[in-house]
């Protein structure tokens, strides 16, 4: 990613730097089709929410920390546009959580298993991490899921009890909740499948979210009274601003 | 196009048929590298729409309708996502219209423009249809903008008095309207520059769009009191609701 030369102070740096990291990716084959769409979605709501973390979506992220930390057994699941986009500091996070990741994609070929764990064991490499890698050698299935998507480990997965599954699909997060799993969504689109199915839905981007835990990793507590549909309420009502006082 | 097989009648037929199309553009090398996050972009926007022409969207087609029709030197101009997503219909409509169509696309080159004249000349012969393609050889600039972006030809989009842009950047929509004309926008966003800054502003998918120009070309007339403020104002009401009553 050494080639990516925008000026920091340009207004649209950040937003630059996350689609010259997907597009990276895409050469590098970690994508599947419909990533740049998918994350264009992103950038829309992105764009809707003043491209900043709202402090619902803040109370939301210190909630789901002290969830992963309190955790008999976190995992964090990977896709490619969540490795493409906070790959690094996903990992950072998950060691500092001493927790295993493990790489579950919707359109699973081996070209793009393979090219995710290179990815993966390059930024270990790199930043001398020591985190487990999970998702190679899929031994089990998501219940209630069909073909390669369900596909994936007992270790991880099936046998945890808490998960953070960053830009998820609906029908995947519907099938962890329904294995009674604390399920910790990352989703743009508070009007979306995933967000209204979590345990704990952070209505923020990926990156700046992986930051905020990075940041807070040594001070956050369950919060006994913290409601989801509160978070995502607030986060509808937060866009619906920008329409109705443009 | 003709390997596309999704069922007609799957709920996300369009959608996945305007996403063939452009993955097939991409191949052939139709599109800039941005063109896929920009249609994730309008996706999220026509989802917020519900994927439908609202009251006030059609009440601007018409308009814009009319306004192409009375206009002394109507002309559509084309970038790579419209000619990618509807390329056949907007031909036909030009057709219709007896209006020149001209390629102006913001990232130039000729690889992309041959591409592009290679496509509608493609249609042009498929369906026998007699419209005059321009922008091959700019002759002229568009006064306010700088680099390849500016060029355009006299006989197209300068002397033009209505021009239509599907799909086009706000600085090009400013450019366009301080030279005085009527500039009619399809954006998906009610909020965007463009769509602000338009004579006309239609908040719907292109291909509903010109599909609804096509089907209301005899029977359009100039209302003398649409007010383009009220469109964009509903608009804005319609994705509103979508967050305050979800």
């Amino acid at each position: 990613m050494s080639d990516f030369a925008a000026d920091p102070s340009h207004p649209r740096y950040q937003s630059l730097l996350l689609r010259h990291r997907l597009e990276q990716a895409e050469k590098d084959g970690l994508l599947a089709g419909s990533a740049m769409i998918a994350h264009g979605r992103g950038e829309a709501y992105d764009y809707l929410l003043g491209e900043r973390t709202i402090p619902s979506a803040h109370m939301a992220t210190v909630q789901a920390l002290a969830a992963l930390r309190k955790a008999q057994r976190p995992v964090i699941s990977l896709n490619g546009n969540a490795v493409a986009l906070a790959g690094e500091s996903l990992l950072m996070l998950a060691e500092r959580l001493s927790c295993p990741v493990e790489i579950n994609i919707f359109y699973r070929t081996p070209e793009r298993m393979t090219a995710l764990i290179g990815r993966l064991e390059a930024i270990k490499e790199k930043h001398q991490l020591e985190v487990q890698i999970l998702g190679a050698e899929p031994n089990a299935r998501i219940p209630g899921l069909e073909g390669p998507r369900a596909n994936c480990t007992k270790e991880g997965i099936i046998d945890s009890d808490v998960i953070m599954v960053p830009l998820e699909d609906g029908d995947r997060c519907e099938a962890l909740v329904a294995m009674g799993k604390t399920v910790i969504v990352i989703d743009l689109n508070p009007l979306s499948r995933s967000a209204k199915m979590g345990s704990i839905t952070i209505v923020d981007e990926l990156t700046r979210v992986v930051q905020n835990m990075l940041a807070n990793i040594e001070n956050s507590a369950v919060d006994e009274a913290f409601n989801n549909d509160e978070v995502l309420a607030d986060a509808l009502q937060h866009i619906a601003t920008k329409f109705t006082s443009p």
